[in-house]
């Protein structure tokens, strides 16, 4: 078993370092937050024996090296970086379990014949730059770089600047890299394995996404001297589009979700109708029918709604990713280990997305989920037991050492 | 008759303090622009031989002597702030314009017995620091200056901290000057003089307002992972707000108007449903009946529809005032001016809430307007036409000159 004091200190400790405002985290990819975590991270592998390597996009690979040279890596990765309004474990937890099986390695003395890769990949979030999961969407192939260093933040910064700015731009081409196999441990994010009291989640499949950009554009105009009759109103048409958003989501439960966490007015003054307002729909299902006829549905009702008022619509996917299955030996090794080590579990579909979307385009990959408080996250106050954290650890830990074998 | 080409010259001078990025103007409250704007106005008035005096909000008061020592001045008043998008001629033309008459009756060595005061109101717009209105209200004694003060703009910058920054402080205390008349000169910023091809409106009534800021309470959490029952969605409840307005504000047609120009998501990331939603309905209407029914209903089935989604509701008032009906002597000294002057007229309700409109609690007071491009106005794109201006300037001369006696 794992060290689970050693994880959660860990854990702890990283959580100093862009501190919220509400005891969890703000450490935006490529703040200066974020290059403190990566130094932190770092002198942490050091210790552990690893080596670094950095890839363009400032995905930092920290190997432990392997009994036999020809043999592919094991990688287990997730995300250092965080919401602006974050928790602690997202993310967070799977790069320091990913430590935390190679300080166990270490201490019990054990080689493997492949060598372990503990991953950490830059832009998780995509909450400062769209789209989500992006430097292990250009390491699989989906992106290429000139688009993802193109990326701006709502300040109009871009991706390659920050990269710069931080000194993480490292030397290897990304994706050039191979994997033999590739983990991700991450908290579950929704209620589903609380409610179910259990212990660990094997995830079989992740829901696919799209992120649909608007841009509305009415008139600019007096809110008070501007008859109800005259006016290009770009916020009532947004409003019609969020309710309409909500009811195509409520027309295919269960199993699909939509909504919207970003909305820009403008020019945002009170007694100004707004000129432009941008927002982005999100919606996921995990079936590629369901995500293909959401998407359609708003588009076209969109569209419809916009020309009712005669406000202008244009729409941008600004992320997506189709549903993934994830490898069933690789999802059979993680349900025999939770078995084994006693621990409850069941099946269960990601409805967050992860770098381990992107890597099993490329590598047999899977994920193992613990449960969180009230399924709370992307809120400083989420939550995770200290038990919870270990047993999937614990997960991670022996479905790794059956991959990298002995 | 006033000089329109010098009236015209000067609104192109002041134009270029601030410039915007469409043609218009940036110059809001008590930001830099504006104290280089008061600067230009002040080299103006040394010009036309005024004197300056500064309140304590920093209203410009720059006087011509009258020829009775006893003798209550007419103010001739308007601003020189900007919306963050406003366009070159909203409350400019009014303060240039008491400029112009000043200097005309300088060319014509004509001597009046009531003193003239053309005055620059301190944040009118109310764009920066929300009421509208502000500094004449506190002249009127609707606020006090220690509200004032503490008025934040959306950084967190307080107008008390942004005044004396600019050096603006004046020593006067506010609401100490009595008045003989206040006049006020402005664009409609509408579309009905335009629309029914008259030069002048006679400006007997402005509507009545309530800027009602919202601060919804929904629960932070992941767009992905979250089921829609398990939400708590704050962005859908302010949606359901904004069509509500838009139908509490149709069924008063004709004369009323609901909108929203501003609203900010917390923590604003594509994939967290907002924790907070803030957002103002800006409400108006001539009848102060319908007023405290929009107002009512507003605020009753905002709390329904926030109580049906779990989400909470708080509401404050953050800008207010009752419709006013204008001096009905100084109404008739304008129609009167219009008449003898030969400009085609008629009799208009002010859409939008005026300085003249606070005036009018402690003086008697009335407006003249003139039309505008499209009726448009709180956009870069707002236009009017030399004749329309100098028509409008030449009734506010005319009776200017009848109310301060020769
Ligand atoms: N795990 C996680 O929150 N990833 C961010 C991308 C997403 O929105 O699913
Ligand atoms: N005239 C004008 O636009 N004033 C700003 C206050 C208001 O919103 O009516």
């Amino acid at each position: 078993r794992i060290n689970g004091d050693r994880l959660w200190d860990s854990l702890m400790e990283m959580a100093k370092i862009g501190p919220g405002i509400a005891g969890g985290n703000n450490r935006q990819t490529l703040t200066d937050a974020d290059a403190e975590g990566r130094k932190l991270f770092k002198a942490w592998c050091d210790d552990a024996g690893l080596t670094m390597g950095v890839d363009q996009m400032g995905t930092m690979f920290m190997t432990r090296d392997g009994t036999d040279p020809d043999a592919l890596p094991v990688y287990i990765g997730s995300h250092l970086d965080t919401q602006p309004t974050g928790g602690k474990y997202d993310g967070v937890l799977g790069v320091l379990s990913g430590l935390e099986v190679v300080r166990t390695l270490n201490d019990l003395g054990i080689r493997t014949k492949h060598p372990i890769v503990v991953t950490n990949w830059t832009n998780e979030e995509g909450a400062r730059f769209a789209p989500a999961m992006l430097a292990s969407g250009v390491f699989a192939g989906v992106h290429d770089l000139d688009y993802a260093y193109a990326r701006k933040d709502p300040d109009g910064k871009t991706f390659g600047d920050e990269l710069k700015r931080i000194g993480w731009v490292g030397e290897e081409e990304v994706g050039a890299r191979k994997m033999h196999a590739y983990f991700e441990y991450h908290m579950e994010q929704g209620p589903i394995l609380e409610a179910e009291n259990k212990q660990i989640g094997v995830v079989t499949h992740c829901q696919g996404l799209w992120w649909l950009e608007f841009t509305l554009t009415g008139r600019e105009a007096h809110t008070g001297s501007t008859p109800m009759n005259m006016r290009v109103n770009a916020g009532l048409a947004m409003s019609r589009i969020l309710e309409m958003v909500q009811e195509v989501a409520m027309a295919e439960q269960p199993g699909a979700v939509g909504g919207v966490g970003q909305v820009f007015f403008s020019p945002n003054s009170r007694n100004v109708l707004p000129g432009k307002v941008v927002f982005t729909v999100d919606i996921r299902t995990p079936s590629q029918e369901k995500l293909d006829r959401m998407r359609a549905k708003i588009e076209k009702q969109a569209a419809e709604i916009c020309d009712k008022l005669s406000v202008g619509c244009s729409v941008e996917a600004v992320g997506h990713f189709d549903p993934v299955t994830f490898d069933p030996v690789l999802v059979g090794r993680v349900r025999d280990a939770a078995e084994k080590l006693g621990y409850s579990h069941m099946n269960i579909i990601s409805g967050a997305g992860h770098d381990a979307c992107w890597a099993a385009k490329v590598a047999p990959a899977t994920m193992i989920m613990c449960p969180c408080v009230g399924g709370l996250s992307h809120n400083e106050a989420e939550e995770i037991s200290k038990d919870w954290a270990s047993a999937g650890a614990d997960v991670l830990f022996h479905a790794v050492l059956e991959t990298a074998e002995i």
